[in-house]
């Protein structure tokens, strides 16, 4: 699975990392992060979709996505 | 650091999970990956600035978050 557009917007990275702390933040600070949490988030999905074909659905659901943060 | 306000938005989470192969998603499992997005954002945010100080800067750059992800 690849992400072609871009789908978290940079001014939430931004905001993200102004309450992590950071004073300043670079333009490529934010695309650094949003690919990385693109990158977590398809990762976290496609697990989380395994989760609820395994319990019969085919929707996912929060419970899919908490187990899939846990293991 | 908490997220009082919450920074990305529910779209981009559905976008996300239906790119990793979701047939339907629902509202709470958006939510939840919201949440786990944030906090994982938070804590690579907090770990960047600690490089970013560490290399003498008061800008977080690309390298920061990128060390941060890969450690």
């Amino acid at each position: 699975v690849t992400t072609d557009k871009k789908d978290i917007p940079l001014a939430a990275m931004e905001r993200l990392l102004k309450k992590a702390g950071a004073e300043r933040v670079s333009e490529d600070a934010k695309a650094a992060l949003r690919d990385s949490l693109e990158e977590f988030a398809l990762r976290i999905g496609q697990d989380a979709i395994r989760y609820s074909n395994h319990a019969g659905r085919k929707t996912v659901k929060a419970e899919d996505i908490k187990l899939a943060t846990t293991k």
